[in-house]
């Protein structure tokens, strides 16, 4: 099926471009509460699934043998912006194993913030691992593996233990079939399954709820999205769409972007987990959709419901800082 | 009517994202030879019209007058990336109206290619007007006015004689008609009108041909695209699309992108000009679309048709440098 166009890019009295997308909202029995486009179909959640990545490190006891508190949490959660903060918890988790930089797998890359990227710029030649916005992820695999005495080497492997633990997590909280036929390798060069995008969602409403979940994953999982909720800048950072939206509405909202327009979301006091994808991999789409689909569920609190549709429904400005146009919903999204 | 898929994003074995698009191909006469999507939809050209909005410039004598040679004709009909050939050269052409950076209208902004930030970022405090990537154009609209002793303060408003004369160019060479209802403000402030995409590719078609237009339009269309094709570096800079494509065949080939997926190309030696536009606003899809459109129109030689479709179907790789997927052409497309 095609999917709808959910968000348009307007441009004086005119649309100028159009993103289409599939959108749905689950609770934790795995009913279906909200729907838009092709919900059957499979996406790559990317790195909005890194939550669920993040249990082996909680669910072994290596986070609380290396003594993380929610920011170190949050970071093992984040696609970070590589500020500051950042990058100095990432290197402090990794000595919390007694590894360095040098244990990270990930490549290194400038931020994606452009504010961000012109403070590196001029502090630095150039990004080591550290500064990459997976970095906290990868120190959580490697202290998971440290932990239980596994050598991390290898470690963004599609055969190596940790990611083997990991396929198992995600296809328990997914409920998906996950192996070589629907894996590629992500940005960070460690596997990402398709996977369908109300398994996700499902996913997420069991870790915010613990519905379903065995006691120590259900723990681990309460744990983790608290972490996130209570530290919104360790997940993203400043100017992020991901901490914006957990700040509108703080330990209420929990929010993880991935790349190529992919949104997880979760509102654990009203057992809702979220997931979407934008068709064509547009995050300016993306974030618009998730901050509507939340705002769905806070119809009845008026002010986080105009705080979320402001982030749904915001003007463009140009270079002169004049107002030339919007993104906004589609009539088929507001309906 | 819904456009088709055009371009894939595939990732591992399977398609990640998939872009929508609508391209058209006409000869001279207006003729359509190749089309797939809703190629009756009217597009904002954005920048892909430049060469359009450069034609006062020459066509009054101001380029004549002030001694503009290809490099600052093609300045003019470009979106640089402020790489310092970009920089000074706008400089020098207000410089021969007696103006300077403070006649710009335009805005500023770090440029976006990242390289070339980067190196601004460790020159530079803030880039001035003089880096914005519209900077040649806006310096001709000055020239412009300044030869024909119009005052150019206020040029990029919808009124002014400048924005004027440029709406009675593009109504002549697009036959559409040009107004306050399709009008919107371009991210440089000055009045963008959303044109059928046919019309773009007639009034390209007819720019590179001379076909239709009046002797003094002819020559100074021919002059803007012959200054461009010579000159590829100064439409655009290192690493840019436009530069690239017109590098591959070398004085045979125009291609000028414009924001949100937009892309208009001619290839003067056959009488062809092509207009396109990703529905969804993807830079990566609009310069596949443009590449492989080109390349039918090389299928009869074998080395330029290969290094327009390596544009068009090229390979991703993840921040350790892993081939991790492909932008290519959809089945539709190839067909």
């Amino acid at each position: 099926m095609s999917n709808p166009v959910l968000v348009e890019v307007r441009r004086g009295n005119l649309v100028e471009s159009r993103h289409r997308g599939m959108v749905i909202a689950v609770d934790a029995g795995g009913r279906q509460v909200f729907a838009l486009g092709d919900v059957g179909s499979a996406v790559f959640p990317r790195s909005a699934c890194k939550a669920m990545q993040a249990l082996p490190l909680v669910e072994s006891g290596a986070a609380d043998a290396y003594g993380f508190g929610a920011k170190a949490l949050a970071l093992a959660c984040s696609s970070h912006s590589g500020e500051p903060e950042h990058v100095a918890l990432a290197a402090e988790m990794l000595a919390a194993a007694s590894r360095d930089v040098r244990a990270l797998e990930c490549g290194a890359h400038w931020s994606s913030d452009q504010a961000t990227l012109i403070q590196q710029v001029r502090a630095l030649e150039k990004p080591n691992a550290l500064y990459n916005n997976c970095s906290g992820k990868h120190a959580g695999f490697i202290c998971a593996c440290c932990h239980s005495g596994t050598e991390p080497a290898g470690y963004v492997g599609y055969d190596h233990p940790i990611q083997r633990e990991i396929r198992g997590v995600m296809a328990d909280l997914t409920g998906a079939v996950l192996g070589r036929d629907n894996c590629g390798i992500d940005g960070c060069s460690i596997p990402t399954y398709a996977v369908p995008i109300k398994g996700l969602a499902h996913g997420f409403a069991r870790m915010a709820t613990g519905v379903g979940l065995g006691a120590t994953r259900a723990r681990a999982s309460k744990r983790l999205i608290d972490a996130c909720m209570v530290e919104p800048f360790y997940v993203a950072g400043t100017r992020r769409a991901c901490t914006r939206l957990m700040k509108t509405a703080p330990g209420r909202i929990f929010a993880k972007t991935g790349a190529e327009g992919v949104f997880c979301a979760a509102i654990p006091e009203k057992g809702i987990g979220i997931a979407l994808k934008c068709e064509d991999g547009s995050t300016r789409a993306a974030e618009a959709m998730v901050a509507a689909t939340l705002a769905r569920f806070f119809a009845d609190e008026p002010e986080v419901h105009a705080a979320l549709m402001a982030q749904a429904n915001r003007p463009l400005r140009n270079w002169n800082g004049m107002h030339v146009g919007e993104v906004r919903l589609s009539a088929a999204f507001a309906a």
